[in-house]
């Protein structure tokens, strides 16, 4: 394995070309997908007279749907929201807006058009995912769809042809004929063929040579699906050079590059027009009036009838006293929440871990990836930086805002330098792959979420170990946490399920106790 | 192989999944990759004050390229349109229009909305395709991105489980999991693992085993990948049932499936948004004012300095004369008008052979694709219908209009049906992919392209056999067609490159006309 892509990391890389560094490996990063659980159905009850006071601690995307679902059934929802916008994890980044970085505090400075924005958080939804599509459906927000694998797009590791990049579909094309070939050499040895009859044999062979674009003699010699040197419309497409199979071998992004789009990427995936907290604004169309920002929370104290809460707004303690409390902050800021929890619900939160996750984008002068044919997609390099995304969206629009770093794999190997040293790494690992890169980029922001205010985390890391599945310990812990405490406080957000890092997880999380909260609720009259 | 795909159709599936069935197998169905030519530069000098006369033949793509460019350097072009509409085999279908096949005229009654619309010929450009993408900047036809394969959509083979319908996702993950089982055991036999280092063939193992998520015995179990049968984010996910390998080679769509989006299919896809034909909109925004429509062709006689042509229109026969011509009627239309070529020339036009591409669409009353997580791309049906398209565009509108029907193998399949048998049979064909098709779909059309007034014919095929390269009479022909006559008369469109189907290639034959155009006539002064 080369400098930055350790066997460990590597399997986070397999696991997470999806992006989600909490669900990993051999069950790897997972929709729901068809076939499974159809969007849930919500049958609550409309509220009483009373037991009417929802608190709900923190304005996530699975805080905004309890005070949205409630609110419709009569429900009277506050919620708190440490910080100076709703949303959490949904983060779209435009002009003018503060990256609170603790000790990096940053303000965008984007031009200010309506295709200049950067999702630093959630950035993809899966077709399969048919909750968050369902609100998007309602709430009214347009979606579109989101470029993920492209083909045309580069790959470069150092260690593989000088560190020339390459484009996707040359590796992918070549590697998928080098192991076609290894494949019509298997169906060849009859020892290894034994359980297919002839018509098998010839109908698998045929499919092989498919798969790989094999010469006659089931050899593969190179194929124009690499695209062509030169012509291909008025003259012959001439073939380009083939890369050595030994040379593929070379670099550890191969993995990610030969099983691409697999599990939550695998099915097509969309995002909203015009930046991901569209959901975000459309909640708020409903449930703006709910929120009080800025307001944090300093103590949780659940009784037998109720969950007595305080929090502090613009230098005040204020009291809040609900029936029932949906808090979605982070596992590791409700502990330093006072709180009278009971010590294996505690012991719980401390548990779970999260993940260091790390974005950077830039404003690009011109769109320089669509004179190289690129439209969406990401490149990948054997570098911190790891890979740049095009944006799927203002095509042949005059600039752009392209991703130009996501460390996903939880390093601080980012987050140890100042801003200045962050961008010049990236500007450095994105020559690359487009000379001249430095001078096509301009504007740089940084997130780092374990290290933004108020969160100081990114997504829940339940389990210790990827290459296992879950423990008797972490299952423990999980189900202790799923549970509310004397009926009264629930934990939600994707942190409460087994899927983190997704916007279906925390309507999933918000659904489930929901549920469980409408069956505790004294019958209404009908 | 199974009823409807013959082992030589299988060929034509496979080399044209992306749907161009003139550019097939070994080098099979190409875009111009990247790498390849950069997007053309024109460099044609201003009109002098003579010579100025250029008559074009045809209203299709490459007639208007030249149109356009060669306006904008002063000439006096005249575009002979021979029906009611330009845009040639760029066609998209709308409320209202016309489907004039000879024999079965339809009037289009899809609702009467901007996303309501089929694009009954050009339906996607590959993002390699520089030129076409360059107009589309240039003559501001706004793109959007276009779904191809969609991995959450269906296979259906009545010869693959009973008929069941499964997603496109089981069969490739599972088929890629036998797959690396197989290239696993070869990697195990010394004699095939030759060439490898210890590391090399550990690393390219890791690959394998990424590729087809393998268990840890190297033998493939299943995948979560093909979707959960249940759970996932609040519960474990439950594996889906694995399908058996034999299970999977019953089905010739396997080839196509296993080899997805090679070729013009494997770079990005886009799509102008509204409709193929908002292309044309926009050079006719330009050269509107040229075209005489409803004027077919008569004569053409080339001379030594110009060509002399005539045409009706009206019931009234029209005289024309140019100082050049370019000619992008159909070559087997071409050799029906009465003319003055030279006998190699008559003989080259009449060697080009026609495709016999189909096309049907209904309206959809409802999204119910998007009800089974499916947001654009293709299904896949062993029978005659072949596929289903689901839109790209109007996520979470109300109704869409859905291809029913794609037949680019070239069978006559469907045009020997009256139209009420073609629709009963692709009702019934969707049955299969889509319980209660019949009720969620109407108002259909159908396309077939040899059948269009002024068309019969799809693009051109000028190979005789695809399992070999050119022959050298293929090539001949190809040569002789492509030098102008008498320096006078130009061929263009499609048909004129050796990758026809594609508005790329309308586009890049013009150019290569004007070029040597370009070099014919009198230098005017700077």
């Amino acid at each position: 394995m080369t400098d930055y892509v350790s066997r460990r990391e590597f399997l986070t890389l397999l696991g997470v070309s999806g992006g989600t560094a909490a669900a990993i490996l051999a069950g790897t990063a997972l929709g729901l997908l068809p076939g499974g659980a159809a969007a849930a159905t919500l049958d609550l009850q409309m509220a009483g007279t009373e037991q009417r006071r929802i608190a709900i601690l923190g304005g996530g995307l699975s805080g905004l749907t309890v005070a949205y679902e409630l609110s419709k059934r009569g429900y009277d929802c506050t919620i708190l929201e440490a910080s100076h916008r709703c949303g959490g994890r949904i983060f779209t980044v435009r002009n003018g807006d503060l990256i609170d970085e603790i000790g990096n505090r940053q303000y965008c400075d984007f031009d200010d058009e309506p295709h200049m924005y950067f999702n630093a958080g959630a950035a993809r939804i899966p077709s399969t995912h048919r909750n968050i599509l369902a609100y998007c459906k309602k709430l009214n927000v347009e979606l579109e769809i989101f470029v993920n694998e492209n083909k045309t797009s580069y790959v470069q590791d150092k260690s593989m042809l000088g560190g020339q990049r390459i484009r996707n579909i040359e590796y992918t094309t070549h590697m998928k004929g080098f192991m076609a070939e290894l494949m019509a050499k298997a169906l060849d040895q009859e020892d290894l063929n034994a359980p297919f009859s002839e018509s098998e044999a010839e109908t698998l062979l045929g499919m092989i040579r498919s798969f790989g674009d094999l010469s006659e003699d089931d050899l593969y010699r190179g194929s124009l699906r690499a695209g062509y040197a030169t012509g291909g419309f008025l003259e012959h497409g001439v073939q380009k050079e083939i890369i050595a199979f030994r040379d593929l071998l070379k670099t550890p992004l191969g993995r990610v590059l030969i099983s691409a789009n697999e599990g939550d990427t695998g099915p097509m995936l969309l995002q909203p027009k015009g930046g991901m907290d569209k959901i975000v604004e459309g909640f708020l169309a409903q449930v703006g009036d709910k929120v009080k920002y800025r307001a944090m929370v300093a103590s949780v104290k659940v009784g037998e009838n109720g969950v007595d809460i305080t929090y502090d707004q613009d230098g005040v303690r204020h009291p809040l006293q609900a029936d029932y409390c949906f808090n979605c902050i982070p596992t590791h800021l409700i502990t330093g929440i006072n709180n009278n929890f009971p010590a294996e619900y505690v012991s719980a939160l401390k548990y779970v871990r999260r993940g260091e996750a790390y974005k950077a984008a830039f404003q690009a002068k011109r769109r320089f990836w669509e004179e190289e044919d690129i439209y969406g997609g990401i490149s990948w390099m054997n570098t911190p930086s790891l890979q740049i995304w095009y944006p799927s969206h203002g095509i042949h629009q005059d600039k752009g805002v392209v991703l130009g770093a996501y460390d996903y794999g939880g390093g601080m190997y980012h987050t140890r330098m100042t801003q200045q040293q962050r961008i010049e790494a990236h500007l450095s690992d994105g020559e690359k792959l487009h000379p001249g890169y430095g001078q096509l980029v301009e504007k740089p922001i940084t997130v780092a979420w374990h290290r933004m205010n108020h969160m100081l985390g990114c997504s829940a890391r339940w389990r210790r170990s990827f290459s296992r599945g879950w423990s008797y310990e972490e299952e423990t812990h999980y189900k202790t946490l799923q549970q509310p405490v004397n009926g009264r406080h629930y934990l939600i957000g994707d942190q409460m399920t087994m899927h983190s890092a997704w916007q279906e997880s925390a309507i999933l999380s918000a659904y489930w106790a929901m549920a469980d909260f409408n069956q505790r609720i004294p019958v209404t009259q009908a």
